[in-house]
């Protein structure tokens, strides 16, 4: 893509009004646009970003045995009622439409998932059944001021597990939690990220969150230094040792829940009387786990963790475009050397952000620092006279000289 | 993908509140679940055609220079009052949240784009730009019982262009109506798909609606059989002859509105401010466009023009899967020569539905003619003594028989 045409319009100052870094820099550098408090619409780029993110995550669930599936974000207060979570859940939005008819805008969404389950599910073969979806949710917080950190509005990605027993929810919630290591991981933000010991239920002790360490975080953790484990704060007064090797010695941290995952056991199928009959022909009640996380939430998490001065840093994983191809210099030479470049990456199947735009180096390099693409490739009268391109990494200072092939080996 | 672990129970029977023949297969075949009058969930084989078409929209909206972004389903009540429609605007469901704050849910998004176009566009040379997103739309329509065809929750994509003078706006309008002619021909549905006049507003004499002839369809139109043309039934008493061709015998017709597009001038514009600077830096009103088309609309219309007693018959570009793979009968052979096939396709890289249940003949043939997959390859005891597999189009009755190197030469 041309970066003359992209829809983009960068700026040199943090915005008055956003609250933390993330926010600032994906602001600043045109990923996103602040719609209201907690509301952002997604840019060319932030797109972009956004649906790397969301893929890596769909890879990772149906590597589970996930199956997507798309839910409306209208509930009606029928289904809440069932539950008994109508007037007892804070977070709900509620509207009246279509004549009187009420419902809530979806923050959560068993109470759509469990009686289509039943539609599903009558008899032991069908089970176990993994589905998800990527949807937008709707929490009515009163306090939205952390840019992606916790939204009014936003992305997550939501998986619902059904089982005959307690021990295949067991298996599949380490399945889970594998495969949650394994996102975070490729986001690059898993050695920051905690499998974090938090309250349960009347099902289980635990729920668990994934509390990834940072200042900007509004959660706090007790991480333990000697395994990937926290207790969060909420329940550290009775559980004030690492759950896991017993070190007393808990470092309390910043954090962001990054993701949780509960067991449910029969706490929705129960109201929905979602059962299923066994071997026998008895009817039993189908068990329950939920696996949460959100997309736009881990995008600002990364942006967290990787920024420097000058802006966003990102993890090749998500980064907007593969390449950043920035030409300096205005000869014909220059620019047709720089055309040809671009021709080339494209027909390798690179997605290249061109620089082509009629700026100065200045304003180039510190779009590209803002915007934060992983790799950049420099064409300018200084590389072509010593005898190629510049290559460098965001993440560095040095650039290189290097000849196509050189390029196209490193690439 | 295995059949027997498909998140997916089919129906005999038509659903009683099934209000038209697309919903009724759609719901029967696993698609789709109805949640509440026009708002529906997505099931694995549902999403999977949903995606196909948003695909084939999202590669022809890149191919006419369309830039990808996303905005909230939240819409601020302030924006409403710059245009004056807030009190304006039957369809609009409106929610108080976070306090007192007052918000729609988008029903359209000439409201956000505005505003976001602004911070993009300051100079001619930030013209002519082209914004869109594939997204989730309300609508609080009183009635909502035509399935996929008319919701109150349902997919949308919406296009937005932004010209310096009504010249680049007309072109791109008409590079805009031939996108939209080679999407409703990729989905199959481009012969039966009338360029429809309909009322114009304040800038232009008509607008254009793109209706799809069929029985279901609650718009009436009237069509010229001698070109693509057709006339709204608003309009019919102003303009009673064909626009193009001048013919006085237009067809009575029920259609559905499969998608739409406006000239809207500076009516966004002005009320925003949305202005550039032209070559002698004067202050000139940005002209804007505007460019519609339901996805699960078309998807129910795709439906509707496509099945039989039997169920749906998907065309190619938008069958949840390439290939049925259909095993019959119990012995060792015929189970491992199946899943041989299956090994084969997935192989070649074909996404395939591999009917592996211990269900009759009978039972698997009705679900692959409810479900509609466009290619079906059977492997049985008959088709092996014969020498290959059985291959026939869902489409056509005839099964022929053929050797694996003729079934992959005909994939």
């Amino acid at each position: 893509m041309r970066q003359s045409k992209l829809a983009i319009k960068t700026q040199k100052e943090n915005p008055k009004d956003a609250d933390n870094i993330s926010a600032a820099l994906l602001i600043r550098g045109g990923f996103i646009d602040k719609v209201a408090s907690g509301i952002y619409s997604y840019l060319p780029l932030g797109l972009k970003v956004l649906r790397k993110i969301e893929n890596i995550i769909r890879e990772e669930m149906n590597a589970i045995d996930g199956q997507e599936i798309l839910m409306p974000a209208l509930e009606p207060k029928e289904n809440w009622e069932v539950t008994g979570r109508w007037n007892n859940f804070d977070a709900l939005i509620k509207i009246k439409a279509f004549g009187d008819k009420e419902f809530t805008l979806g923050s959560t969404h068993e109470e759509i998932i469990t009686p289509l389950a039943k539609k599903i599910i009558s008899s032991y073969k069908d089970l176990p059944i993994y589905l998800y979806q990527i949807q937008t949710k709707f929490r009515n917080e009163a306090r939205a001021k952390s840019g992606l950190l916790r939204g009014r509005e936003f992305g997550m990605k939501d998986l619902y597990s059904f089982h005959t027993d307690e021990e295949d929810l067991d298996r599949y919630y380490s399945r889970a939690v594998s495969a949650y290591y394994k996102v975070f991981d490729r986001f690059g933000i898993g050695d920051e990220t905690y499998l974090t010991y938090a309250s349960g239920g009347a099902f289980s002790k635990y729920s668990h969150e994934f509390q990834t360490v940072c200042e900007a975080g509004e959660d706090t953790v007790f991480v333990c230094a000697n395994c990937k484990v926290a207790v969060n704060k909420e329940i550290i007064e009775e559980q004030s040792i690492c759950p896991k090797c017993g070190n007393k010695e808990l470092i309390e941290k910043k954090s962001v829940e990054v993701g949780n995952i509960f067991k449910l056991g029969t706490k929705y199928s129960k109201p929905f009387d979602l059962i299923y009959l066994d071997e026998k022909g008895e009817r039993k009640d189908v068990i329950m786990g939920c696996y949460g996380m959100g997309t736009g939430r881990n995008m600002g998490t990364i942006v967290e963790l990787f920024h420097d001065e000058n802006g966003i840093i990102w993890p090749e994983s998500v980064s907007p475009f593969d390449i950043h191809l920035i030409v300096l210099g205005e000869t014909d030479e220059v620019k047709n050397k720089a055309e040809e470049v671009y021709q080339q990456l494209l027909n390798k199947g690179f997605d290249v952000l061109f620089d082509d735009r009629e700026e100065s180096a200045g304003v180039k390099f510190a779009d590209a620092d803002l915007i934060g693409i992983t790799k950049r490739v420099i064409v300018s009268g200084k590389t072509l006279a010593a005898g190629g391109v510049g290559y460098r990494l965001r993440a560095e200072k040095e650039e290189a000289i290097i000849s196509m092939e050189e390029l196209m080996s490193k690439l």
